[in-house]
């Protein structure tokens, strides 16, 4: 029996998303370890973003399939008794055989948070990134709208193998203000590898002024690496949101 | 130099504020290794409320004399930069030669919140304890209309030694929903010893039907300890503000 879940986890003490070889503490780690040991049986699960090291979800969504079919609830509740307590399985679903919680996903949403305050209270300092007190949202506004689009977005990605498409499409970069608080919100079909944060990187700089405003525009059109800024911390980054469209 | 400062910290990895002979890590030893290691000399801090093990902070007040004179600026980013992420100084200024942080408080203002969601989100499970989703916020809020007044709280309190007042007067308790939240605002002058935990903990029993909303009128009257419920979860509590009222 296939499920699916919206998966919530604090970034900070896992090595991302991916199991790896090495056996390091990563998200898929602990919830397959649970999933597991709560089927009886090898479970694997398939998540929609395979977020990086230090990186945070609040709506994640993965999929995965039990031997046995049991209602959602109870997976939830006896799943999350299992998992240590900075990932939480918040809602589970049956799902479609052939649901395939990356493959399906229509569009993702990720979330930057960047501090302008300065001091940041101990709460938030695990999810916000410090920047100067000078930077100007304005200017990241205006680098932003030189983004969506179905682009080449190679330059803000890990190079891949030749021959695999580095195209996606970004639906939009949405930055927002709240108090001392800048965000940047961004909504798109699929992410290359490092994409967000590289992304994030050049619209801090912008900001604050160490780039100017029309660098997006130069990077996307050009590629050249050497226009890239440092990628922002991983801890400033959440998936916020997943959505399959109809599927839903 | 006499300085004031308010602070802010995340609980759950602290032995509460006070400094204890054993040296666990407790917020007295982090903040006073900090000062000490800036001013060059040894330096004690004074809090406002001394928080048990687990209890957060947003809104302590600490104050402490540094030999030289500092900028207050200087002092916050100095000693910021010396204190493990979960505590941070929010706000530093010059205080006069005999301000006292816990003697000259007017009140202290403890916030605590429970959630009756299936699921706690990780990032808000170190602030919040779980209780059942059938719990009556309106039964707590009847049970907490006894509270208010200047009481003998000595049935709330740890036992102190003879002769010791246990007199305190509690302004107000207020108890608020935010859609699966319930939180308690209590406001006093000042609170015994595991006197806002405890309180918190027979309220929530209160609310799920385990006690009468006569219990707290019961036990104030009796002070029979018998009467009491476990004390609420430390997670649960923040002490979020400290008046000073007109010598602030």
């Amino acid at each position: 029996m296939r499920y699916r879940a919206v998966l919530a986890y604090v970034g900070t003490r896992f090595h991302g998303w991916q199991r790896q070889a090495n056996a390091p503490r990563t998200v898929q780690a602990v919830l397959e370890k649970a999933l597991s040991s709560f089927d009886g049986s090898p479970v694997k699960a398939h998540a929609a973003g395979r977020t990086d090291a230090g990186v945070h979800a609040e709506g994640q969504v993965v999929h995965f399939d039990l031997r046995r079919e049991r209602a959602p609830e109870r997976v939830r509740d006896a799943v999350n008794a299992l998992l240590p307590e900075d990932a939480r399985l918040l809602a589970v679903d049956f799902a479609a055989p052939e649901f395939h919680a990356r493959r399906d996903a229509a569009w993702k949403e990720y979330l930057y948070r960047w501090s302008r305050a300065p001091v940041i209270a101990p709460r938030d300092a695990p999810f916000v990134a410090p920047i100067s007190p000078r930077t100007e949202a304005a200017r990241m506004r205006a680098a932003a709208e030189d983004l969506p689009g179905r682009r080449d977005f190679a330059v803000f990605g890990v190079r891949l193998p030749k021959g695999e498409s580095t195209v996606r499409e970004l639906h939009s970069v949405r930055i927002d203000e709240e108090g001392p608080e800048i965000r940047a919100l961004l909504r798109g079909d699929a992410f290359l590898r490092g994409m967000a944060r590289s992304i994030c990187g050049l619209l801090a700089d912008v900001g604050r002024g160490k780039a100017p405003v029309e660098r997006v525009a130069d990077l996307l059109r050009t590629g050249d690496r050497r226009g890239l800024a440092p990628k922002a911390p991983a801890r400033g980054l959440t998936l916020v949101r997943v959505s399959y469209g109809d599927r839903a």
